[in-house]
């Protein structure tokens, strides 16, 4: 069955009830103050439609779902070679900003999705652009189709403000050398990153070329090869949702991304890209309602991958 | 593009190379002993349709593959509540045979398909049914439609000589309550479970059900729902590879389950079921050529679910 | 100062208020149902003098107390690099009875004061002794000078039915190839030794040897050599308390040994042995009562060793 | 037996053989480019009596010894329930510069003798102090009765450079709100307390209050109470030389404190003190030789505390 208007707002109306019973980021204030009752969810299919309910249309803060944007900057900078050896490609089974996986295994991050990869990913993007702040927001601009999305930049700094345990992460693979650059520079472009500020619809149109084999549904342009796309999915279906991923997988059945923001990315590979956002999280900082609006979603138009 | 004969073999030639940079099973004598150049490889479609190369006739030691195997008998004997509350649905992260986790999580293992996940399992069988043994190898039977398959009474009573580490595996989570029955019984089950001597196509006939909604593909029998189904292959695809699950996933983009014998399973969902052999592993204990062939194959007859 | 039945009367007083600040063990029933109010001391001096307080001629369960005894007898059995090959010398870091270091260092308890450790000793006392359950009780007759010791056969029959996680750390270590015998026999030892009833007076008197360069101060017997006393004091001194030996030095200053039953025996070196019992336990597994107690008199008559 | 030039002189011949056999500390070049020859012992009576042997007047990087002096100057500065509520008591079980445990404790080290624990200290320092690096080369200055005593500038300077894995640990704790000033100045200033440099003779003379119940020797001044001395000495002779204080315990049976440099302190309460210099590590990280003299010195006068 093809989704429809009807279908999502049918599926905001079922999970709307589920608000309450998550918990609002709130290690940074910026986040913390954020209106818990936000539900939002759009659908961009390969065919160029979006379609949408609630508060589809609200810019928030993208968080997470920001380092895959990054990874695939990246893609276009190293050879996968030069990718692979300083970041893994498996689940981690810890939670996302845990250190001791990361001394254990001599400073190489499990996957580009935890807090220690995204980091490695962005020291790379600062040894290869000359301003990779700069080069991020042009590409999610261009990806999205919006030319308005910015920084949040009370978000950016607020994350400075408590970036602590992130430092500790970066030095901590700097003393296994696999950290080029100063650590601050670095980290405040990592959390810049993170405070992009994107509606359902942006983020759905910005990641189309995960469900269109690389290349951008509006405009056609190739991103990334389509086995890059595929690889990227993957990754994503192993990975994306913190510590939560085979929960994600066994109830939604599609690759995805989450940031604790409340937004959440799933591809349908070859089919269609969808946004969901509802600020109250779960235990494993996955949106609660956002999860369950996909999981209906993916059950009533029947795109599990599996 | 549709799997042929020709494309199989090409493969099979193409990836015999790679026999001598992997390490086959040593740890118990019946398996050491395994002819390290056999590889074969078996696809069986939803059609019916059974196409093969090298030895996929040649039955072996199918070990962690019976994991799914048992699994899917649970599904039958447990609700989804009473299931999931003994055992986790997460990638872990770790060996297949650590403890660490395990006793930092409760004695609850992370999934069924690294050892503590497959002897808790065993022990709910254990728990349920009057003649454990003899229902799995008859469930093999049907699946397979092979009336001939049997335990390997040497691998399983070498297995039960080596088992201090499942032994400590299982005692540790009885220590937590999350055991039921005598340790012994149950890890001779388990052990014979791992014992069983499957071809390749026995393989490929046997998972057919996931790749069709739940259905055997010969006689149509419905093993489990279309949804548990789909369950089921979300889990191979986070869980099934023990710490290698990302890599394969990036690699070969299907749902999957391997064995220390050299034998994978990969599911494509809605489409076929595959099963490949080679004896010799890589680092994370996957077959090396055969995670090699599936690669190919996925790459030639175009079927990743990313 | 010397200690004399005013001090250790006093010290009583001053200590039973803590009595209701703790908890009693209550992993099996026979220790759970301990009158929580017993509160006894004893000094055995170097000259032969025995003094005490309170309820220092009750016999309790030594429990742990019993891994020096059996340390000591496998010191007559083995050579230290025989012994030192499968037990280290160095403080764990880590809860009692957690294999997660156990694992990460390949099977190699800590130290012989660790669940683990004391097992390994067990391991090697049935390897070597024709009846090392029979042979322990006549060492503590011996020792204590107490013919009437016994084992107390519903506590150690009552830890067999809750010795799943005593049974995890031994196949561990046998899987590792740390184990020689049988685990069942090994643990049923073991928990015969931990269910010795011994008094106050009994344990300060059993341990004489400790304070007294090897030998024990009635009958002058020499039980290990003058650099073993030494080396064993060390021993106490840096892994005798669980993992609250660095606490337990600096409050107290004495080498010492503590049972979850709630005793502790203390030594002063060329001086005295000390013994406490109150059933209370504090967050690590030690005497509330007693250490505070031991504290107390530590500071009265200044004994500390540093 | 008193301790003679003679008895000294002997002692450095009969370790002199170990040298070749452990590794100079090489993290970095100033350290690295020592002389691995260099060989001294020197002991400082209650008395006043210096004695020597070898190289004991020649200056070296006294590192991890500085711990000592700066939870000195804390314990001026600070109540217990300050202290001991931001660093704990007890042996860590893990190597000294692991964020592991550091994590799993929620940012509270386990004693003030790893890194983590010796930060925390410089941390309270740089809060209380004006000067604190004038500060303590004014203490140790005065506490070994030589006023020429300086950094090393170059040493400071190079472990600045090399800093991430302490960088780490100080952000980890930040992290966790144990830690209240700028890391990098913090850091320069542990650095700065690494790079004193001191002989063998300088050491022992200035730690002579932890043999003399708080009062320096030369001079008289009670530096620390009697009470804190045993306590200090206490939590030397259970943390005091990284993961090995265990091993020393039962060689040498004094508590002591190591550096990478290769020198080693140790205490005989009421009695002397003794600094060591061999400049090659064993395993542990601490000094080969200088191990091995302390444990010939302790069997040849007697002086094991145990």
């Amino acid at each position: 069955m093809k989704p429809t208007a009807k279908i999502l707002a049918d599926i905001v109306d079922e999970v709307r009830p589920l608000i309450g019973q998550g918990k609002v980021a709130n290690y940074i204030p910026a986040l913390a103050s954020v209106d818990n009752h936000k539900l939002g969810i759009a659908v961009y299919t390969n065919q160029g439609e979006v379609i949408c309910a609630g508060d589809a249309d609200e810019p928030f803060s993208i968080q997470s779902i920001s380092k895959v944007l990054s990874l695939t900057l990246a893609l276009g900078l190293y050879t996968p070679q030069e990718l692979w050896l300083r970041v893994g490609k498996e689940p981690s089974g810890q939670a996302f900003n845990s250190l001791i996986q990361l001394e254990m295994e001599q400073g190489i991050p499990r996957n580009p999705f935890i807090n220690a990869g995204a980091i490695v990913v962005a020291d790379m993007l600062q040894s290869r652009l000359s301003a990779p702040r700069q080069r991020l927001i042009e590409f999610a601009r261009k990806l999205s189709g919006n030319p308005s999305l910015v920084y949040d930049k009370v978000v950016a700094a607020s994350e400075m403000l408590h970036s602590d345990r992130n430092a500790a992460i970066a030095y901590l693979m700097r003393s296994f050398g696999n950290f080029e650059n100063d650590v601050l520079p670095v980290l405040n472009n990592y959390f810049h990153a993170c405070a992009v500020r994107m509606s359902c619809v942006d983020l759905a149109k910005t990641f189309s070329y995960l469900a269109n084999k690389g290349r951008m549904v509006h405009g056609g342009k190739q991103i990334i090869t389509e086995t890059q796309s595929k690889q990227l999915n993957a990754l994503l279906a192993t990975c994306g949702l913190y510590d939560g991923a085979g929960e994600f997988a066994y109830r939604v059945g599609m690759p995805g991304k989450s940031g604790v923001g409340g937004g959440i990315v799933a591809i349908v590979p070859g089919d269609m890209t969808i946004a969901v956002w509802s600020p109250e999280l779960d235990s494993s900082g996955n949106s609660l309602a956002g999860t369950q609006a996909l999981e209906l979603l993916s059950k009533r138009i029947g795109r599990s991958i599996f």
